[in-house]
């Protein structure tokens, strides 16, 4: 039995937990100021090629996003497609520190500029919330990752009507290994003035870092760390694992892995025949197979059913890893292959 | 350079690491529903001795106290000694989600049955809040523990006004070794409605295992677990952790290394003259030192100044851990020999 | 200059006006536990039929609404048709208290049976809030009244689902005496597990009375009232003016009032050739209009630009109430007459 | 049966009422933004005597308050003395917008620039909240008054830690009026960054007048107001109130009435022989009672127990208002006589 599910069901990558047992008796200072987190910072402030700004350690993804938002005064408003994590699946984090999120609808869980407009067009008074932060996600939480000129532009939607542009980087490395991708750390750090590059599922067994570019924003933001549960006592161990990661290009390495397993699982499937329903380029594939099929399949692996396609076909979801490996992929194909023989 | 200035300096004690290290390519699903989660919650069950209580797990302190606490109604809120850590050390984060904390004095740390019962005569209407829960610690932040007789008085008086009973047991292995105590896990999971289990300053890399004993708290804990971002994608590595602690006894093992160590620093101390400033019988002792001593020592050793005691002496804090060793504790008896001959 | 930008552009209707002088100087216990607030309750609870309901006056409809839908826990959303007050017009005042609204499309304003059992069947797991409550109001914010057909399919949806039906009764009134409804205020209660009989915009200088019907929402509601900000010192105010609104049916004709000036406004605008956008059968109306005619009508009337219709031409709102006077109507349809023929 | 149980016994003060009868029929705007709130706003900026200042019409004092405090950021908290309004009679209101209040031992009510400082000294890091406003009332919870020369130093231990000064005037007129003050609305104006201005105790059916001088505090008011249920669709009505209370010196008149009439009391009762609590100079005043005493007086009057004194004795609370005549204190002067002459 082997799991596409997701890209945290197996611990940290082998060079992470290596530097983990290797530091694991040292003492350091604790809740995140010790020497680990600022060698890390100052690793991910080269990679982004900039050094005036802020990095924190957070414990997840939801924290994250939580303490982003959490940074508007209590009637500002975070825009973000319908599909944004923060819209669905984080149980209300959002709503639960006081902020409306204004959901529009997106293309292939991407927002765009023009929605943008429309919804601060929309948001004129005082009996309305005020938009005040655009939320994305690169790559989306449908695996497609924006160009370059799509973020550009939303920046420009951002400047317009003076709203941050905070950008969610669970799988920000899925995407910058991604073909086609065009973007940069750099460029989007130029974008953004806030970000999060994702650790737990790239390779880390916990965390994320929140880089702060805009300077209004950086003030005080480890009161908030601490209010918003998400500072570890021992906060050195995702320094640790985020200093690993950008070491020597680890970061990038396993990231391209997931991506590399994930579009030849693609391949296999297009060559047996079966459509995507989203076309991702990413970690994350959404083919339409037979119900029988998937039948099939739950015997030998473990994935995700996306959405009803039709009555006879339905889109799964397979997601790939650092730590999925060419045979897992070869024995998939195979396993595929005779399943449809055998019908 | 070595530092007693807290249990979290370290990374995990060894037999954690390595279950750890043993687990971390095994697949499991995400978000704290793995069978090493079950398992481990299984065995606290067992210590505890009873089935019918919810085991979770947390991330960290912080995040369990609020957790505890928004169990309540907006209206209602938590008594708890002045010292507690939900009031002072915790940046407001009970507040945050919308809970008033009704401070009483307490005694070195503890509070009494008789000022719970006083708050609740003072609070009669709807103009006030409605007192509907206790936190307190054990062991307290100052190091003390709570006796059986005084626990079973506070349930007393919280049962005859309804109100839930909450433990923060960030220390509790360490009041269980302590030396006089006559509580046991089984007792206090008796007393109280609701405790957790420390994991990040007994060994532990992070995580917390919050006990639901009251029926009327048990539902949908595990939407306030991620609405309140205290819930990992890789949960399993908090399974994996506590299940090692209580497999063999590691548990009170490491608790009981740490409180051997404090109190031989104190027998030390004491041996050289020096008073405590609070009589704690755990892991964290609290001397009166000269200032000019107190300075000396910060050329070897890492600690925490607690309180100014006169203009010549400074209560400082003195912590040991699972990772603190004899050749510590008896280099630091040698050391001070040396500054009070100097002297 | 008259104005029809909304139904509360006077103070109080006379009678209740009288009450309030009659009763000016008696002295009466604070914060609504006075015997005015009481025999106003009573008054309502003989109008609705039953006893077994608590009655409360609050300040206004969105304390109103932000009260009703705080009595959920926090991981706990309402639903609601998109165009729902809560969601729109009130700055987030439900997501302040921690609250998802999930917004549904809707129809004239209006929420249906099966929606609301769509969101049930999307929202599966703890990783999302869960739907607990229904918002609707009726009359709708485009002034559409719901059908008793349509109340009892979605109390069945509610049932279903364990969801609670709130209905906001700002303009209750108006849909009790807008022609084609069937529903009755003791219907209503039947059928909705709580709702606000709005005071605002019927007659009263402010004021809703909240009746609370399932007796898991009743405990307390008091503090909620004080917390959030919604008790009045004197709340005797409040309870005087729905006493004399509910002593004679007052209540009813100032509402029938408000729609038959409407109906009229409808039937001249009909009658010259203009369309309706929304058929509304209460007291707003939303023709559409040439922008000429509409600049025009500027020149002497006060109202609400609703929606862009097209190039040429723009939705308006014009809305009455207890003290719109036939001569004003009359005037309107002379003048409206002369632009037209101007033209 | 008189009551002297409090100042808002009673409804509007005849010439406020005779405003809203003569303003009743008048069309204006909704919430807040019609001529009588901007006149009435005008009409206290001159009696300020300053044009640069924020005025904001508020439905209470709870919410006044609320709302002053949410200004802050979520982590920054208001000190106030332990019997401050926000912490005893609120139910919470402040923690429930997430701010802790940092509650000090106060005297007579009172809170000293000494202990704001001891506060900031023991609040340096984020792990506690950060203090950020100073809560006050004056007159206070006790009827006392600040000196103009505690309201500057206190001004000063704010400005020296970055704070905002905020007060309570529920009864700053009461204040101003007492014998003995030496402050002015100018001069509390030049002190406070915002306080607000009470009407509901000082003759208005409702209603309080925020003031904002700090520039950092004024943007977007409108939305906080609107977000915490205490924005009024008929916003005029506490316009039109405040309006007629600045007229022509209504505001003191009425003060002046409730402090004379409580100060005769107080007279009476010294003369007989009775001591008080606390030496009151406004409107509340609290004697030192035979417990037999009080029992008598029940029977003709309405008042608060404020606390037991000893087995024997117990304080009460006696409050007058603009409503308050003379006869009824010469009456309960004649019936205290009778009383104690029967005894």
């Amino acid at each position: 039995m082997y799991s596409f599910e997701s890209d945290y069901l197996e611990g940290a990558c082998p060079e992470v937990l290596d530097k983990l047992i290797e530091t694991n008796l040292l003492q350091t200072p604790g809740y995140g100021v010790d020497s680990w987190c600022e060698k890390a910072a100052q690793k991910i402030r080269e990679t982004i090629g900039r050094q005036d700004c802020d990095v924190h350690f957070i414990t997840g993804g939801t924290p994250a996003n939580v303490l982003a938002i959490c940074l508007l005064k209590p009637y500002e408003a975070v825009i973000c497609a319908e599909s944004g994590h923060i819209n669905v699946h984080e149980t209300g984090a959002v709503e639960a520190t006081g902020h409306k999120i204004l959901a529009v609808p997106g293309k292939d869980g991407k927002i765009s500029a023009d929605s943008i407009r429309k919804v601060c067009e929309q948001h004129t008074d005082e009996h309305m919330v005020k938009p005040k932060m655009v939320f994305l996600s690169n790559a989306t939480e449908y695996g497609t990752v924006y160009t370059r000129k799509e973020l550009e532009e939303i920046r420009k939607a951002c400047t317009e009507n003076g709203l941050y542009l905070y950008l969610d980087g669970a799988r920000i490395a899925n995407a910058l290994c991604a073909q086609g991708n065009d973007l940069t750390l750099a460029k989007i750090a130029e974008l953004a003035d806030l970000f999060y590059i994702g650790g737990t599922k790239n390779g880390a067994l916990l965390g994320e870092a929140m880089v702060i570019n805009h300077p209004d924003l950086k003030p005080d933001f480890r009161y908030l760390i601490k209010q918003h549960c998400s500072m570890l006592a021992k906060g050195r161990i995702i320094g640790v694992q985020f200093f690993r990661l950008f070491e020597d290009g680890l970061y990038l390495k396993n990231a391209d892995n997931a991506n590399r397993m994930a579009q030849k699982l693609k391949k296999i499937l297009t060559e047996n025949g079966f459509r995507m329903y989203i076309d991702s380029p990413t970690n994350q594939i959404f083919p339409i197979l037979d119900n029988s099929l998937i039948e099939k399949l739950r015997e030998d692996y473990g994935f995700l059913t996306w959405a009803k396609y039709d009555e006879d076909k339905t889109v799964i979801r397979l997601v790939c890893s650092w730590a999925t490996k060419e045979e897992a992929v070869r024995e998939f194909g195979e396993k595929l292959a005779a399943y449809i023989k055998e019908k």
